[in-house]
Order: structure tokens, then C-alpha cells, then sequence
């Protein structure tokens, strides 16, 4: 069995990892930890989890583990990192965006570096519009044919976290919808980064515009860009691409985010118009975009079936 | 033209009050005071504003006014009236909750008590659930034929306010529901009273469950208890008793809560089952179960005709 | 491995049921009929599927099979079986309402007649309601407590099927709220039956509004009688009645419904309010109010760990 | 008083028409004809009519009036024409997309034709995905400046009508996006016109990608196209292109769709990100996209104040 610490489980990525880890056969949860919940039950944070464990919040970590999940805020882990000396025996999976861009930590989107995942000791877990995005390109720049690409994608509410906001304010999202961070946003860089690992030469704009949407879970991304490939050789390419990815399928029909709601999955869909290839995908931020990936890099980690404990019921509705 | 002032003018309520009032034909906005916003724009705080008033929010007051609205917090009122003295030619409209129970001020529910608004000088407006349950029990009460009620309703986030909290925070309200206070909703206390009004014996449970609905606007309430009328005869005694009401319609067909949405309706639907009269009743919850309700008395105290300014296009999606 | 057939595979409960059993470790599905989509990919009809299973829809059905899963819609199960030899080796779960007042049927609610399942050969599983409203009341009746209940319950719309109607259409039922069937829902002859199997002599009304739900998944059900009782001696009741029910937990908490969407629990909350006991229950309708129910069925019937295939990741949000 | 009739008035955009006139304070609504619905009450259709007319659907029309509105689908406009002779007294007002293209008649956006408007006799009214596109891209085009564009836009659902299909089944929508013909929607026709119109070279792609929302009403549309123009001075071209067009405001704030929801107003917004001028608008697809603007032509034909009877309280919540 896995011995598992989490810190920062009291919020959304920390919870839905718990609710994962709880169904994992191999697995044991050595501790949760949480700043703001200490000593309360998980199940009073996450009442979801009521009858299924009846575990506390703990105030400290300990190191009699193997693999402990940082959960925390963007910033608390590199805070975190620098203030504790973690054992050697000990892998890190930090969900956070600290290291993403650390040429000394592995980047952990498996579809791009599976080798190298599974000897890392410190994997930085991708974004989930940054995953979503990536997913949709890769198999371009690993052919060398990225080009300037447009990019609109929309994203559930969870990936603003748990804590209040203007635009998490149910008065003001219910049946609304927004962009932010129009060319801008944050995730762009760690994208950038991958694509330039195999399309070293890439130097045209990821024009990105993020929306807010007003459901909880799932992205949807649609990107296009030149392609001078006709479509079926396009499709040729992103199938051979994933051929090896169990979490990745490339879809004959129309996406839309609930046929991926509670999975690990991402599916991809290529179509031709006017010259543009247009690509979609879609993930459940909070697992293929967060706590799933994180469990899914912690199965490479260890030696285990990539799928282990990530067969999920979809919520399909 | 009717000067009108407003207190607490970057609420929902305060917000929804000045979008009635730009659009009444005998109204001039004098003010609109509130302490957070101060020196801000009206549409910088309610951005659908934009283009249609170029009005700055105040700190203070004036009261070179005819009347004023109170949309403050609940408890803000009391300590607002105890601080100023208000000249004798200022009516007032207060949207809190603070004088519901006071016998010197008016209970501003048309319906119940027209001919003393039409005189006062201070009205305490109705509250949202209080109203939608009236509407729906005043009939009976009238005809001394109260009985013990069984009641549930539901209702649209933004009785709950701007504040951000818990319930209201989108990721976990969305395509949620649950209860609240039930069997001691703050609301009962002026409900009861005003039943009394009509049939000061009452003396029997008003058991009433509210729900919070995964929606923004509206109320839907369903209430029912024995009673020995047929059916036909139930529709007869709601229809006189609302005859002279321009807002409050028996309506023959099911009730849903977008019926009335954007509206200062109610509509009344009443059936008969195994003996129990049922009767629902809908209404927006920020107008005629607040902001609406407030300008309808206004005319009253101000002699125009009630429904002016508040024949409202109706949202109905 | 347990030879799984499925009749009417393309509606809501048969994709529920198998996404389920895709996942099940003691199950082979051997074929899923649809008369409707015989020939399609399952991928096609319930996209989500893509990647699991590369299964075809049959048009005909074989009895080379251990258990045959009915999820057809109501008459047409009694219909199927009045036209077919079901051979004495083939067990019947049957998710429609067309046997479940038959007494030569079992009533497949697990938390009520475990033993007469577990040697069952033709199942009826409970409707959604109606397993939520026996699991807010079975505690009492088993006790011999039951008096007339007040009861109102709030649905999701995947209740209703895939068929369109004017209820199911987004543009009506977004944001909106209406209740249906008030005091007649056709569940509640099985509701009744059930409690009269513990309480033969109770012959007082339960009175039931139905609300329509702005939501896909999940029932929440909220319940009062009087009860002699004090709260404490309730709860005991309660966890005593459910302590060998893994999916059933008495919780401390305010309910909602997100707190179970994507199980096969149900949570109950208990409160007493002037002499009332309240009792509210959530399930997920599609789960534990149809096909989850159906494979909780299933492993008793095949002797199975009950919670087999079942240990689902919620929803949460 | 401008005598109307109505044709097609059990639909969503015939509603909203019967919503608005009713208001109007120069109109006269002398029937309202539907096929399906003739003899039908018009609130027994539209619910939320209840207590605000009285009027039957009739199966006829006659033209003792001066304006008729076409409320039919598409076709069904052209169809009628080719039957019916229509006096010249009648001026037209058709919502449908048949003769959006015809050089014969007016098109009917008045921020681009309003004088030919004021003298026309048959006008049709543009679609909503095209009214919010140009009017974030008409000022542009007004100074030769428009380019290739990259646009994506999000739909409510009521864009779709009422009658039932899958993607606007709840069960499916909730909670759920998508796009639909890409690159391909059947507005960029009349939006390519109306921008030739002013800039009678451009031979750009207008590259569009159209999102379904999981709301009603509203549409957000996001266009960007390189500029050399400084911000300040692409603000003061769309501000003063819009000085005289009373329902388009130029937003300094970020919009969302809730902005403009109820109402016939246009918000537009303008942002500069790496050389790209990034112009986003909002609009009620039924009002400023439909219904609306078709009472805002009929206002200019008539010789009446643009805004006679479109000073809507909009729902903001």
C-alpha cells in the first residue's frame, strides 16, 4: 500500500483527491491536513465523505509516508517547500502552479511525459485549462505544425476555488457568463513551455480568451489555427498520438463538457473549415485538470496501472 | 413629481428600487445614499445602469424629500430612525424588518391594508417569503376559516443578499437545493400577525418549510390545510377578496415561479384534495416581495394610481 | 462472473446502469437491447461511454444470461413479460413500476427486505421517490410510530426521462420551479405498502407535494409528523434501524442534495420542531432511487458484498 | 394609436411582441394570430400574460392595421408573402431571416440604417447572433478598418424556440456547453452584408465560433482583429459612432450577459492585447435581438421616439 499525506485538504482539489485516494486499491491515507479545519472530522468539510471515513484534519504533516499532495494555494507551496526539508523517500505531487515552469521538477501531464514521470520525485500537476489546452495541441507541435492558434475555452466554477468572490456569488453567476484574463491568462506560459519541448522553434501567439461558465465542473476548449493537413490525416495523427494514453480519446462526434463530468477522461475532436483545423477538447477540471491527474502521475510514480482507482461513473447529466 | 431619497442604494434591494423609480412617470431620484459606495457611480455598482443614469451615491442624506426608502440591513433601520430626526413631511418606506410587528407604523401589504397606507406616514414594508404566504392565506382568514397549515416554499438566491456566504456561493448552490429555518422562519412572526388581523382567534401551527431553490429570482409557496368549502366555492371567495387588487390574480392553470419573474404579480392557484385546500402562490421576491411592494405603496401614500410604474415586462424565461 | 442483460439500453436508467456495471468486478454484460438504437454503437447513444466500450445495441435479446435488468418504461415490462418464456436459471430486475404492488414479486428496497432479495427471482425496484419517502419513514413504522406525515420532496429532472415535454424543455425549466401530482404521485401506493408491511394498521394520509427541480440529479425529501419521542431517542431509532445499511447514514448535518449526487447513498437528517419530528432524506435519483439500486440488488441476489461495483466518486459539486 | 397585428404568436419572439406592446403607450393590439393556438387564450400560451389581456390566438387576420409583424420560423415569412397580397398601407415588420438579404427590403438594424428604416414598408429584422457581431464590429468597418476577425459568442437557449429538440432537453443542457456550425452559422451572411455595406472591400474571414449557454436568455460575443490604432482613440470611434444610437452604450467595465438581460440595450467594450483590439458586446437575444428591435423599427417607421415603450427594467439578477 501507498502511504499518502495531503496537505491543504480542506478545499476543492483536496477533498475530490480524498474522495479519489478513499476508492484507490491501493492506497492508505496516512493524514489530512488543514490549517483552517484542524481537528474536525473530513466529513464535516466534506459532507459528501460522510460513512466513508471518519478521519480528522490534523494540524502537523509527518514523513512516514511515501507521497505526499500539496493542495494548497497558488504560492503556499513553494512557502511550503522552503520551509520543510522533505525526506528522500518521500515523492511530492503539488497541484499547485509554483513549479510548473522548474526545470528541476517534472511537469506531470503524462500524455507528454509518461518516461519521465514515472521516475520523478517532485511532479508539478498541470493546470486544468493549461491540461485541457495542451491536449488539444500537443499532437501539432509534435509534428512541428503549430501555428498561430485562436483559442476560446469556458470553465466551471470550481476552478475559482472555494473561497468567495464576486464572480462565484451565485446571484451573480447563475444563468450569466464572462471572460477574464483575455489574453492573459496565467496558464499560458506552462502551455507554451510543453509545446516548445517538441516544437523547440515555436515563436506565434496562443491568442486565449477564458470564460466563465455558469456550471461547476468541466471545460470545454476550442482551438483552430492554418493546418495544411486534410482532416483525415489530422485525425490520423492525434489517434496515433494517444494511442498509448488511456485517458485520452479523439471523438467522431460533437463534445460537450458533461460527457466527461466526474471522469478522469479528455476527449478530443478534430474537424476542417476553410483551411483552419479547429480542435476541441474537454476535461472535469477538477480531476483530468487537477486531483485526477495528481492521482494518475502518483500511479506512474509507483508502478501501477495508469487507470488504477480512476474508472469512474461519469455524471453524464 | 414625488422627491424621492434612498438609504442603502448599493443593496439588491436599493439596486432594484432605482431601476423602478428611473422609469416612473411621477418620480425625480434625489439621492441615493449608501456608506460603502460613496463617490461611485450608480452603474459602476449595478452596471446594467449604464446609460441610463449618470448618478453618484452619497454619503449623506438630505431631507429636502417627499419620501424615503430604507434598504438597509435588517437591525439598520431601527438604528437609522433612532439617529435622525425625520421632518413630519418625509414619509418614509422601510424594506427592513425592523417595524413589521410595530403598531405604529403601517404593514405595507396592499392587499391587506390599503386605506391605512394611503394615509401613513411610515410603512413597514412586507418581507419576501411573508408576503407570497399572505397572499396565499388572507382569503381564508378573511372568512374566519384559518386552520392549521402545512406549508412549504421556495426561493430564489437573491433573498439572501450580496453578502457572500456558504449558501450562496455558486460552486455550491448550483443544482442544489435544501431547507433553511424550518418551522422558524423569521418571517412567521409578521405573517401570523397580519392573519390575526382578520381572525384574532388563530391560535394553530403555521408549519412552514422553506427551501433555498438553485435560482435567482422568484418565490413559489404551497400551502394547504382542511377545509370544508368545495372547491368552487374556495375560487369564489379568493376572486372577490382580490377583486379590487391589481397585482394579485387566481389563476386556473399550474403555477411556476417564471409566471411572475420581473413582475410585481402574484398569482394565486388553488385545488382540493382529499380534503385539504391547497394554495401556491408566486411572486418575484425582489418586487412585489420587496422593491416592487415599496413603490406600490409609494403610490399610495401618494394618491397615484397603484400600478403606476410598475407595469413591468415580465421575464418569463 | 455474473452474464448481465439489459432491456432498454438507451434511456437514462439504462446508461446509469451501464456505466455501472462497466465497473463492476463480477460482472460481463452479454448484451443491451434497445429497440430504438439496435445496431449503434453505446458510444453513440451515451457518449460519455467513449473509450469504455465498443459494445453494439441489440435488437434482440438471449437468455444465455444470469440476470436480465428490465429499463423499459412503465407497461412495458408487464407487456415484455407477458411475451416472453423468461427461463427459471434467469433472474429479473424489472426498474419499472408494473410489479411493484405484486405480491408475487419481491420489492427490491434493500433496506427493507434484504432476505426476501437475497433468494429473489424477479426484483421490482423501487421508484426514486418512493425510496427516498420509505427511507425518511421505515424507522417509524417499524416502530409502530407512524402517524400522518406532511411531506413535500424536489427532484431533478432526469426523473422524467429522455422524452421531451414542456416540463424538461431548458428554456421553461431553467431557473423555475412548479410542483406536479400534489397529493397523487403514483408512488405512494408502494410507499404505503411498504410501511403497512412493518405497520399493518396505520391507515392515516401521507401527504406529498411533488416539486419539479432546476437540477438533473437528486431528491431531497423533507417529512413531519408528531412524534412522542424526545429527538434523541429518534436518532437512536434510526441508527439502529440502518446500522447494517451501508448506504444509508443518519447525519448531523443540514442536508442537501449535492451532498449524494453521483452515489448510491442516502443520507438522513433528523430535527424535532414543537412536537413535530422532521425527517429529510437525499438520494440520487438515477442511483439509489433506480440503478444503483438495481445492482445493489443484484449483489445480494448473487451473493454478493452488497456494496460491490457501488463505491462511487460523488459529484460534490 | 398604431394598430398592430401579429402573425405566429405562440412562439417565444411572438410573445415577447405581446409582452412589449402591451406597454407601448402609441400601440393598439388588434390580433394575434396562431395556427396552433387559434381560439386559445393568449395567457393560456404565455402564463405570465394572466391578468394583463384578455385576447384569443385568432386563426385569421385581416389588415384594417398598420403594421404587422411575421413571428414565424424561417420559411414560413417567405411562404406567407407569396400568399397573401398585403395592402399598401401595411407596413411589415418580419423577424425571420428570409429576406435579410433581399435588396428589396430594409434591414432592419438601426444603428446602421435608420434613415432607410423611417421610410420603409417592409423591414426585415436581423438575427440575434448578428445584431451583437455587428454591433461589435460596425465602427470598425464605418472607418475601414475591419480585418479578419476571430469571434466566438454564447447563446441562451430560448435562441432555439420552443419546440423540443436534444440539445435543448434540461437534462441535457444543464449544467452543459457545446459549440454548433462553427465557421458555418447562418447569420454571417447578413452580418458579411451589413459590414460591406460600409466597407465595400473587405474579403476577410469573419471566423466564428458559436457556444451553447446553459441560460435563457442573453448572448456575449467576444471579437478581436489586429489595430493600429491606440485603445483610447478605438473608443472614441465606437463612442462616437454610437453618440446618436440610444440603446448602445460603450462599456468601460468588464460585461457580462446579466448586464442587458430584460432590456433592448447593447453594451459594447473595448480592450487592446498584443496589437489586437478586442471589442466584446452583450445583448437580450428576444429583445435587442429580436423582439425588441423589431418594436425599435416599428418606432422609426412611425415617426416615434426610438425608445417609445423600450425603457425595460431589466432582470439583473
Amino acid at each position: 500500500m501507498i502511504k499518502v499525506g495531503i496537505i491543504g485538504g480542506a478545499g476543492y482539489t483536496g477533498g475530490e483527491l480524498v474522495r479519489l485516494l478513499l476508492n484507490h486499491p491501493s492506497v492508505e491515507i496516512i493524514f489530512v491536513q488543514s490549517r483552517s479545519q484542524a481537528g474536525e472530522k473530513l466529513h464535516t468539510v466534506h459532507p459528501d465523505l460522510l460513512g466513508e471515513i471518519e478521519l480528522t484534519f490534523s494540524a502537523d504533516l509527518n514523513f512516514q509516508i511515501d507521497v505526499l499532495f500539496l493542495c494548497m494555494g497558488h504560492g503556499a507551496s513553494s512557502e511550503f517547500i522552503s520551509q520543510h526539508s522533505i525526506p528522500a523517500h518521500v515523492k511530492v505531487i503539488d497541484l499547485s502552479q509554483d513549479f510548473r515552469l522548474d526545470n528541476d521538477k517534472v511537469y506531470g501531464l503524462p500524455e507528454l511525459n509518461k518516461e519521465s514521470i514515472q521516475s520523478a520525485n517532485y511532479v508539478a500537476n498541470p493546470g486544468c485549462f493549461a491540461t485541457a489546452i495542451q491536449l488539444a495541441l500537443l499532437p501539432l507541435a509534435h509534428n512541428g505544425a503549430l501555428k498561430e492558434v485562436h483559442i476560446s475555452g469556458i470553465t466551471g466554477s470550481t476552478g475559482a476555488g472555494f473561497q468567495p468572490s464576486q464572480t462565484t456569488h451565485f446571484s451573480w453567476r447563475d444563468s450569466n457568463v464572462s471572460t477574464y484574463k483575455a489574453f492573459n491568462h496565467q496558464h499560458m506560459a506552462e502551455v507554451t513551455k510543453s509545446l516548445m519541448q517538441y516544437q523547440p522553434w515555436f515563436d506565434q501567439p496562443l491568442n486565449f480568451i477564458p470564460y466563465r461558465g455558469n456550471f461547476t465542473r468541466g471545460i470545454l476548449v476550442t482551438a483552430y489555427q492554418y493546418c495544411e493537413w486534410p482532416l483525415a490525416e489530422a485525425i490520423r495523427v492525434y489517434k496515433e498520438y494517444y494511442q498509448d494514453h488511456p485517458f485520452v480519446s479523439v471523438s467522431e462526434r460533437p463534445l460537450d463538457v458533461k460527457q466527461v463530468v466526474n471522469t478522469n477522461k479528455c476527449f478530443v475532436n478534430l474537424t476542417m473549415h476553410n483551411g483552419y483545423l479547429m480542435i476541441q477538447s474537454v476535461i472535469d477540471n477538477l480531476l483530468k485538470g487537477a486531483s485526477g491527474q495528481a492521482v494518475q502521475n502518483m500511479n506512474l510514480m509507483f508502478g501501477l496501472e495508469e487507470t488504477t482507482g480512476l474508472k469512474l461513473k461519469g455524471g453524464a447529466f
